[in-house]
């Protein structure tokens, strides 16, 4: 087995918590450096930059990008004409165009670029989706609640513009029901609840339409001050499917179902590394659409202002 | 030479004002009905409804749709499931996700589609795209300035949400921008400015970035009391281009220089009979993303509200 050294740029919750257990946990994968301006992690070489790592280490073929995506696309762009293989977080770019530029430089360069939607290596993601490939779909429900305060605490770049709000978690929601779902949706209408002091929404009401009259609705929120509501009801002709807990379980008709998946980092992980073996490239740019649209068809609300710290 | 019946979808001001003469003026295409709710055209065949048209008219083979964008999905669903040809006034969708999947159903059904950008036909661009094609692009700025009053009258639909606002007539800029320039663009900062009372922007300050540091910059405003400026510079290591009316004119380094287009609609239509004759479709999305990008990563400003009749 070949084992590929990887890099991290952007130590943050989401590299801590995730990222770095789950390369720890795969033979496949050694995490050889980071690159943080703001200092690494104990034990392992860190770059300031990614042009240090760049030139310092030409033996790290693979870079994980886990910082905001504003920033994101630079980097990814430099990884890239550097002959790196590159996996994004969630969304993989700030703007579709930087996701379709990114899949023509990968193409032109010969790498691998991955990216990634990890609530759809959840557990259930994918019995759930081979159970409603034959199905026909009558309509359906996203609930994305959660409290901001508690999932995002102090994060500034989530209201800034470009920092999608609501849709930093809400897109997790998009990024499943693109996955599951054996029919297209497009966003039929939008309203984005802005707070008066910030620029980026704290909650989304959308509409989705399907072939066949089917509507998909969708209310996220993050003002939910009660324990977090990750779910996702979808009708059909042989029975309703719920996703609950971001994907983790489901139930057919009320009774619960065997939810057997990697887990969302692991799988991840699992997938990059098939995609290095292969030499491919996966980049599904719908959820984002999807969000973009959200924002180009919006009727904007304005909301009490949002603080931090009140 | 065959003839292709045409029905024309919509009976507006662009239909009369330039799909009509455009069709008049072509021995390849006969204009055999209008499909329109509120009336049609004297002495042509009208339907009340798509429907009504398609079951009654198996002869006419292509249908150009120019009402406004948001019911525009459907009937172009429609009409490639009936196996029609379709061409599409801008934007070909009022999401990118319709774009995608009309993309899609049309491939699936061998039919053509015609995503139109009708200013990429006006008399300079194709010379300008040409001489721009290789040389090495330093920067430029797009001014799109007009009277919503004198060139909108009355528009409603324009302010609601997807109406878009003042991007209905700058997404001709993006277009013939995203034509002439031979690198591609990301929309990097946006600056929306909304009515009080309207859910569509005004006025859209736009940065985009091109490669090595490139910064094109868009000026967009419905508020434009005098005479409408549609124009573009952009400036590269051999001089200075600028398009001026929309592109019907051009200047290298301030000196005119020949415009020996087809104009828009009769390009508009020359290209649609190239692509039936060849069995193509041509659906170019970038415009329409970088609008909803643009809306994706917008600020967005308050501004005095809009009264049609102020």
């Amino acid at each position: 087995m070949s084992v590929t050294k990887i890099a991290i740029m952007g130590v943050g919750k989401i590299a801590r918590d995730q990222h770095i257990p789950a390369i720890a946990a795969r033979d496949d994968f050694e995490l050889a450096a980071t690159v943080s301006g703001s200092g690494g992690v104990d034990g392992i070489e860190n770059h300031d930059t990614l042009a240090d790592l760049l030139d310092a280490r030409p033996d790290i073929s693979a870079i994980a990008m886990t910082m905001p995506p504003m920033p994101r696309f630079d980097a990814a762009r430099r990884a890239i004409a550097a002959g790196r293989h590159v996996m994004l977080e969630k969304p993989p770019g700030a703007t579709t165009s930087e996701v379709r530029q990114l899949i023509d430089m990968a193409r032109a360069a010969g790498v691998t670029l991955h990216g990634t939607w990890h609530s759809r290596h959840a557990d259930a993601v994918a019995s759930v989706r081979q159970w409603l490939a034959t199905r026909t779909i009558t309509g359906g429900h996203i609930l994305w609640k959660e409290n901001v305060r508690e999932w995002h605490p102090g994060q500034q770049w989530i209201w800034q513009p470009g920092g999608m709000g609501v849709f930093d978690t809400g897109i997790n929601a998009l990024s499943i029901l693109t996955e599951i779902l054996p029919v297209d949706l497009r966003v039929r209408t939008s309203v984005l609840s802005f707070p008066a002091n910030r620029d980026a929404p704290i909650a989304a009401d959308l509409v989705f339409a399907g072939p066949d009259g089917v509507t998909i609705t969708a209310d996220m929120d993050w003002r939910y001050a009660d324990t977090a509501r990750w779910e996702q009801t979808i009708k059909t002709e042989d029975g309703t499917v719920k996703l609950l807990e971001g994907g983790a379980r489901w139930t057919l008709d009320g009774v619960k179902q065997k939810a057997e998946g990697p887990g969302e980092y692991p799988g991840v992980y699992a997938r990059f590394a098939e995609l290095l073996s292969r030499g491919e490239s996966d980049v599904d740019d719908r959820p984002l659409r999807h969000v973009a649209d959200a924002f180009l068809l919006a009727k904007h609300i304005s909301v009490d202002p949002f603080h931090d710290d009140a």
